[in-house]
């Protein structure tokens, strides 16, 4: 049995305890959603105020020169690639995560024309299901979406298959991919291989280089923190750069967009994958935000990340068992990302509870509790503290109010 | 002959003088480049700390509901919408002009499938031709671009053509099309219309409905003064909405995203033009700029932006005639949009010493420069003013120096 003296002295001796300060948190509050949207770091509203009110004020036009703002998609992809083991040059940051799967599969289909088919779970984050079917029904002819259980995707694996686009962290059971051997298994049927990081990069050491993963993408606004709706990134291992071309063909992925040529031309590199104009603002948030990973352990994220999320799940069958909570993570440290889920008939009101008592976590339907550890700035601590107001509002019922149960727009 | 004088009476009389206070304007600066990066408007930095270091900061994710940042692309474009002629619920705000571009082009060519072809111009802006190219290409099976010169797109529309997309006002020429017959001529051949709106949205009346056009995109940081890079806009006539499929299906444009269903079902009307999350912070930028469009009578921007393009070029020939400039824009008001080209073999470097004589425009290859003017927040005497400048570069020989023929990395 631990108690809360125990997981303070986790605190004294965390070396990652001191990051912590580098966010704004909400007095009082235990935020366990940072893999929906991760909090403000304290140095954004500085860089917001350069940007908006010296450069775009000031220099106008000139900035783009000036303050390099057209280099933010590589200079920010370029801060990116350590925490997903890849190479400089091998990170875009720009457009949505859903944009760039589009890029990223139409991509795929074309390197691999005498295949149609694109493999994925049932239970991937719905956009990456939505991409491929909106790809898959724009290509006709014979293309296909084939969607497995999460345990028969290897099997679904044939010499028919272009591309295996999955995501390496589930967004409901926080089960973890084990992306080495997925990866070579699509190479050995001959097909490309695709991760959306968005659960998994900031929380723990990801390394696409080492399974040759050939595309990846992933969202900035869950564990990277940021800002809401942030730019997403996407990643093209160096040797399928220049061989591939995707439809998303803008200007800023020309290879000279400011001769204003009449034809396209791509880029070389990663810079093909640019569409539009980026958007300053966003990508200078999330620059911002990403100087708390500078010469950061990975490693030491990823073992306090198992530490926290084994403690939470130790705790809450310790100081809540028999509430009828039932584990949808995997047990093993090594199987599973930075979060914990938990089945409940009753989640949705007792989620909703914990909120107003200042636990922040969220709920999936139909009936999971997620609760997301961002070992940057949780502590220890902390884990004891939602579970003993996880425990109050089992004991004193106060979850069961019509209130509670009343469906917000968004969950 | 007019002189300053004459300029300063039209600035006492302007009815629209008093916006001029509503930006930020570097002292000593006169804008002319409002067509390439609108300035700042006074009341964004309250509204980004707003929503950075209130919404984000203390409401975290419960802001998607507290604070309707799910509802930004929709209510967002609802301000937009009285700009350009569409009515509520027609504009969504989101994405790249060059995202918006490919889902409404993917989506014409569906409504038309016995058609293969979209027309438009050689000298459109170039992303407006590389995404239709990328479709395109994408599709094969004798797709087609049919790229014409200015005079000759109404004679290449025929019974082949799916599509014509065009922009409104041209970004070199400042040429403005006759968006009603044009688009009637579209229609008379069975094909649809799409107008980027991008060099004319915020500076002139815009009637999309008036002129039965389908689509529509247009970029919100030029004359809307959105910030750089901000997110894009995109149209869609009512009776269109609910019988189009756009292939970026993501989670956003589902019907009812938060159910996470495994298969997509798009949103009934605009709202399955939508992607990925929104960006948040880009949407409020714009959200606050639109502010100094409340209530404003877009016709009397109109005039003052004919009045202030006709004097610039008045005074251009007038007091630097001789000097190798020649008219690149419509000298007849109605047919120009709110800018002023000229050509000249020296245009680079004549621009450059321009802006070191605070003077910002712009240079377009291969010989352009580029003036625009933004009626919101220039003054009549501005335009006296950049005479006076071009006209000290011109007679005292100082823009040919070594520094101005080196092009900058974005022109």
């Amino acid at each position: 049995m631990i108690n809360r003296e125990d997981l303070a002295a986790l605190d004294k001796a965390d070396p990652l305890a001191n990051l912590h300060d580098r966010f704004e948190l909400p007095d009082g509050v235990i935020y366990l959603d940072g893999n929906s949207l991760g909090p403000l770091p304290k140095n954004v509203p500085a860089r917001v105020a350069e940007v908006v009110q010296r450069q775009w004020r000031d220099d106008l036009i000139r900035s783009w020169n000036i303050h390099d703002w057209d280099r933010l998609p590589l200079s920010v992809g370029d801060r990116i690639a350590p925490l997903i083991g890849a190479g400089p040059g091998e990170v875009l940051v720009g457009d949505s995560t859903s944009v760039n799967l589009f890029k990223l599969m139409a991509a795929a289909l074309e390197l691999r024309p005498e295949r149609k088919v694109i493999v994925s779970q049932s239970g991937n984050f719905p956009t990456d299901i939505y991409l491929a079917e909106g790809l898959i029904r724009q290509l006709g002819d014979g293309h296909e979406l084939r969607l497995v259980d999460g345990d028969d995707v290897l099997g679904a694996i044939d010499d028919d298959v272009a591309l295996v686009s999955l995501t390496q962290v589930d967004y409901r059971s926080g089960h973890l991919q084990e992306m080495a051997n997925v990866t070579h298994r699509a190479h050995d049927a001959g097909a490309l291989m695709l991760w959306d990081l968005s659960h998994s990069a900031g929380v723990m050491t990801v390394d696409l280089a080492g399974a040759g993963a050939d595309f990846a993408v992933g969202c900035s606004y869950k564990y990277l923190n940021g800002g809401p709706g942030a730019p997403a990134y996407l990643y093209v291992a160096r040797h399928l750069q220049d061989q591939m071309r995707q439809p998303l063909s803008g200007w800023h992925g020309h290879a000279a967009p400011f001769e204003f040529e009449t034809h396209y031309r791509p880029a070389p590199g990663i810079v093909r994958q640019r569409c539009g104009t980026p958007s300053v603002i966003g990508m200078s948030v999330l620059d911002a935000a990403l100087d708390v990973f500078d010469d950061l352990d990975m490693a030491a994220v990823r073992a306090k990340s198992q530490a926290l999320t084994g403690h939470f799940i130790d705790l809450v069958e310790q100081r809540c068992g028999g509430h009828g909570f039932t584990l949808a993570t995997p047990r093993d440290p090594a199987c599973r990302g930075s979060q914990v889920s938990w089945h409940h008939e009753n989640g949705y009101p007792i989620m909703q509870a914990l909120i107003t008592g200042c636990v922040i976590g969220d709920f999936r339907s139909p009936d999971i509790l997620r609760f997301g550890f961002a070992p940057l700035y949780l502590r220890y601590v902390d884990v004891w503290d939602a579970v003993t107001v996880l425990q109050r509002v089992l004991a004193d019922g106060s979850w069961d109010r019509p209130e509670y149960h009343a469906r917000a727009a968004i969950t």
